[in-house]
């Protein structure tokens, strides 16, 4: 039992106290964690695309201000009532998404959308009590995807913590709680393409670049990344893409060049942009017969899917999935030990590093697309 | 070798002079087969909405003169050069689709949808050399889906044969060629209901039907029939449907009263009508997580189809299938070993029985909805 566990905790937290404006480093108080609840000492977290969508708050209910950030690993400091498989000292990531392990989802082998810890980004307390662990003078401070890791302690449900190696490097494996998860599973678990078939992944950011590394694992001969900008192709190069199209460079639209690339289409299709462009063209672009497309980047809330229901009829499948189809709780802590074995590369993902104090900076390399993943450390 | 090969035979067809109009039974000629094609006698036949639909050419570039039909069973009178897997006087079943063996679709365990001989509605003649077999007084006849079973003799592409067990009646099995394979391959060999599950099949033609059994023999065990004529459900009892809906019953999409039925979603559905509004309600009312919708019907050519891509994201799939996922000729044979071991049941779908001089009959019984098959025998 730590020092400090049933105690309210003092420490500094990056508050987002307005869309759009730099976080500010603050004192907070944390509560201790309440039945079913852990709390995490953060050691490392990354920033990623949807904390800094959350932060810009376009075209979403506003919800400040709110501790962001949600791809991070820690220690467990405390936990509440009826935590089982956790304990003080315990290392551990927590996740945006959970497992209750008691609903329809939880006990389907085919579904990792658990009912009652599902990703939801507009709320912004605990589930139990519906209200929030942080505060600042009195003053409530909102949570972020039930993780708000951009804080030395945070409040997570139990069920959206997995319990990993303590061998495992902590500033590597942060990265798996969303990101590299979520578009390698999309590739392996969801799209599993063949050794020796061709696969397309459209947008090549951090996401894009993991279904690349899937393709890359499971021995596909062809990778083609599909990206608006020119320039990441080549970085791309070291998650297994070697061959490009821009779809600014031509006249046609990109599945019919993808066609006449591949006579008659790709194997497999993973969309990672969210566009509904990149989505009806990653799907319109796989073989027919055999070809399958896999959703991954979420589209604006009004965007339509729209094909000719031929273009399913002739034997191609379109899926979405959801944290690459992991289960957090059941197969993160394999994906640690992937890494730690050598069979998974994540070191790669990870190209800028800043101390806490300057996690403004974070922000700015993504929003000018020059980092794929940048650590920040919590206690530097 | 029989006495004809090689010769012109002399027998009647049910001709199709005009589109709509009643066919006429004609005594016509049928040319030897040239090389890799066979010569059927055609023992039964059988009407799909198919025939029916090129018949009344609503929509379709028009072909006439043309012999349909495409659901059937014969013996070998001759076979061409090159022809090896099949002999004068085997049992066989023509099919409106084919096995070249040779292309990328042939050689890839995933595709039925040979390169070289699958379905084509437009082409009226025989792929080796662009002319019909079928004259009269001279004038050519245009063939129909590459099998033209209204006709006592038939030349058929012999990828498109396939050889069964002599032992199998041909008046049951002949079903076996188009609608029975088509639905019921659909649900076991693309949807894969799990035994318990839920299905829903939307269109309970034959085809639906068809899926409908497939379900059944899966172990599903709600078998939710769709359909806007509600005097089909106490037919479809007999082939696993147990419950029911109209869309016409309900002021609110037929998708959100079968989640509301089914605590969030069918576990499968297969749709059978072609309708694009059944395609869309069949793919929303899947359920999220694990849900597999599949699309046998083939919709209007200008429709298309619509959703909200979070429908996907959610973790649902969206398949197409063309004939079941059945290879004609490497896969028939067993269909017809698992009807001759009792494994699969055929005679219910047929209802009705005409002789081939009744041909038209077939056509009405189709065309008020009596009918699920109707057997034409040829011989009588």
């Amino acid at each position: 039992m730590s020092a400090t566990a049933g105690q309210i905790i003092k420490c500094k937290a990056a508050v987002a106290w307005e869309a759009g404006k730099p976080l500010k480093i603050e004192e907070i108080e944390v509560a201790p964690p309440q039945a079913g609840e852990v709390r995490l000492k953060i050691l490392f977290t990354s920033l990623c695309h949807s904390d800094v969508y959350f932060w810009e708050a376009k075209g979403q209910t506003p919800l400040f201000p709110r501790i962001l950030g949600h791809e991070a690993a820690g220690i467990v400091e405390s936990i509440g009532e009826g935590v089982t498989h956790l304990k003080p000292g315990d290392h551990a990531l927590p996740v945006f998404t959970g497992e209750c392990g008691e609903c329809a989802h939880c006990k389907s082998v085919e579904s990792n959308m658990c009912d009652l810890l599902r990703v939801n980004t507009d709320r912004g307390v605990m589930i139990g009590d519906g209200k929030s662990r942080f505060s600042k003078n009195g003053q409530p401070i909102f949570h972020f995807l039930g993780t708000s890791t951009f804080s030395e302690y945070t409040v997570v449900h139990a069920g959206c913590v997995a319990k990993i190696d303590p061998a495992a490097p902590l500033d590597k494996v942060c990265v798996l709680s969303c990101g590299v998860c979520t578009g390698f599973g999309a590739t392996v678990n969801v799209a599993k393409p063949k050794p020796g078939s061709s696969v397309a992944v459209f947008g090549l950011g951090a996401v894009g670049l993991a279904a690349a590394e899937g393709a890359r694992i499971s021995g596909a001969s062809r990778i083609i990344g599909v990206d608006l900008v020119s320039s990441r192709f080549e970085l791309a190069k070291k998650f297994g893409v070697n061959e490009f199209v821009n779809p600014k460079d031509h006249d046609k639209p990109v599945q019919e060049v993808i066609a006449e690339l591949t006579n008659g289409g790709v194997d497999r299709a993973v969309e990672c942009s969210g566009s509904i462009q990149a989505i009806i063209s990653a799907f319109e672009c796989v073989h027919d017969g055999w070809g399958v497309a896999v959703l991954v980047g979420v589209p604006n809330k009004d965007d339509a899917f729209k094909t000719h229901p031929m273009n399913f009829l002739t034997e191609r499948t379109l899926k979405g999935t959801f944290y690459g189809n992991y289960k957090p709780l059941s197969d993160l802590p394999s994906m640690v030990d992937k890494y730690m074995k050598g069979e998974l590369e994540v070191d790669k993902f990870i190209t800028h590093s800043v101390p806490f104090s300057e996690i403004n900076k974070a922000f700015d390399l993504m929003l000018k697309g020059e980092s794929i993943r940048c650590l920040i450390r919590m206690q530097d």
